[in-house]
């Protein structure tokens, strides 16, 4: 079956969000004032509701006359969790186990930009990386939810690439926020995908791609923190609500980890993809033609 | 000169902002509904414009009908600097240098209350610390500001007890985050001062009792990196809001670096100090009696 797609998106100079189709997108917010973001509309539990509701209407702008945003457009959380795949703690070389806890950082939604839209490259830094994760977003909250219960916590689905700086995120003794949080240094989208059951998410395929050559490609079933525990863990410290956003971690492959590096470059393309999901593409641009 | 307090506070059941007096609070987010909390009166530039129609004004609330919230209920982020007064380098014993680049990692609102609250041990440890800190308010935003204008966009200053679950913190390879975001493991206040000029905070007192003990003592003027620097090196890679907070450190003399080390327990008191901008007191209950 085809999953609905509810997207948050700009039309006529507004952020709207509604059902994308293949043709374009049904506006949805114009119907539901009660609900002024996606944030609402997952805190009511609705969904499904509205992707009903646009499955029977026409379309209201069609492809082309709008661009996508970042799904949730200021979710009170987002949540990263850093080494999640195997092979990936290897990577950094530094004789260390591999972690019995989840590494977990912080991104603004202002690092991020929507599908199609150009993902930046700052002046300070030439390191710019991908790194394709599949995103989750939290439709009921809680405190200290257990792993038994976790995904019954999880409103959508959705995909980030989640951009980085990598020289900055070694800038200090502690801690990759600065690399980690450039504006437009990566993406979320293109749209949300309701939850339904664990079978979306259990052991489907995420795969990276640069300028159409693979470069990350593992399966969800083998991340070291699974969706219930990287759900159960994060509350054990703080209260999820509505539309907190958790990127559940990137595969090996990326640009880092070649010799030399390979960095992301002006006029790049970036597609991050996942089985059910959807596509998740944007071109990399130099901050001063952005 | 005494400068105004302005506070965001609960009465009657709703959260409000007012000018803080001797005698209790005068309410001033009645007369502006334009601004719903200190975040929009901070980015419509009416600090000073709020404290003085306070000025004149009859007391609303009297002291015990009202308590205080965190300042700025809501900001768009809330960064922290890690390691940043001579000494407290050394404290980790790891044998680097001091870092070139400031540490930062980010705090979720919800992991502060406001001064006279309780702060929360968790079940999940007994490692609870405190750590006092500066903490500025930034009024202007901008992007890749410079040092030299870096003042120009501080709004207010106030005071924070930054709150750590020490085992937490080091749970995984890298980031602070999960020991760092407890739900109210520590506290922002007690108001905003607004910021008038950089005698307010160059070399200021700061110093954090507990239990009337004094734990952590030092001035602004030996910060590492100073205000501007930070200012200016944050918005290097994110672009600062009106109302955005930035935590600007902690002295030597957390209780982790006793030994052994002096955790806080159920009935601490915990008071942060500084000149020209108040007293933030909190005591410690154990979560299942908060």
């Amino acid at each position: 079956m085809t999953r609905p797609k509810l997207a948050t998106f700009r039309a006529d100079g507004r952020v709207r969000y509604g059902l994308v189709r293949n043709d374009g997108v049904v506006e949805l917010s114009a119907r539901h004032p009660e609900w002024p973001t996606l944030r609402e509309v997952i805190e009511a539990g609705a969904l499904n509701l509205i992707a009903e509701e646009g499955a029977g209407a026409a379309v209201d702008f069609p492809n082309g006359a709008f661009t996508y945003e970042i799904p949730v457009p200021a979710p009170e959380k987002i949540i990263c969790v850093g080494v999640n795949y195997p092979d990936r703690n290897e990577e950094y070389k530094d004789g260390q186990a591999a972690p019995a806890k989840a590494s977990l950082f912080i991104r603004f939604p202002r690092s991020f930009v929507g599908h199609g839209q150009p993902i930046v490259r700052p002046p300070e830094s030439v390191q710019l990386d991908y790194e394709g994760e599949v995103a989750i977003v939290i439709g009921k909250g809680g405190r200290r939810i257990a792993e038994a219960d976790a995904l019954d916590h999880i409103a959508a689905l959705s995909l980030c690439n989640e951009g980085t700086l990598r020289d900055w995120v070694r800038h200090a003794k502690f801690n990759v926020t600065q690399g980690k949080n450039f504006d437009r240094s990566g993406s979320i989208g293109p749209w949300l995908v309701p939850f339904q059951d664990e079978s979306q998410i259990a052991d489907i395929a995420l795969t990276t791609r640069v300028n159409g050559e693979v470069r990350q490609q593992d399966r969800t079933g083998r991340m070291i923190f699974s969706f219930r525990h990287i759900i159960s863990y994060i509350s054990t410290f703080t209260t999820l609500v509505p539309g907190d956003v958790i990127v559940t971690g990137t595969p090996t492959g990326a640009g880092a980890r070649f010799d030399p590096p390979i960095w992301l470059k002006p006029g790049d393309v970036v597609e991050v993809e996942a089985d059910g999901i959807g596509l998740l593409r944007n071109t990399v641009v130099d901050e001063a033609t952005a």
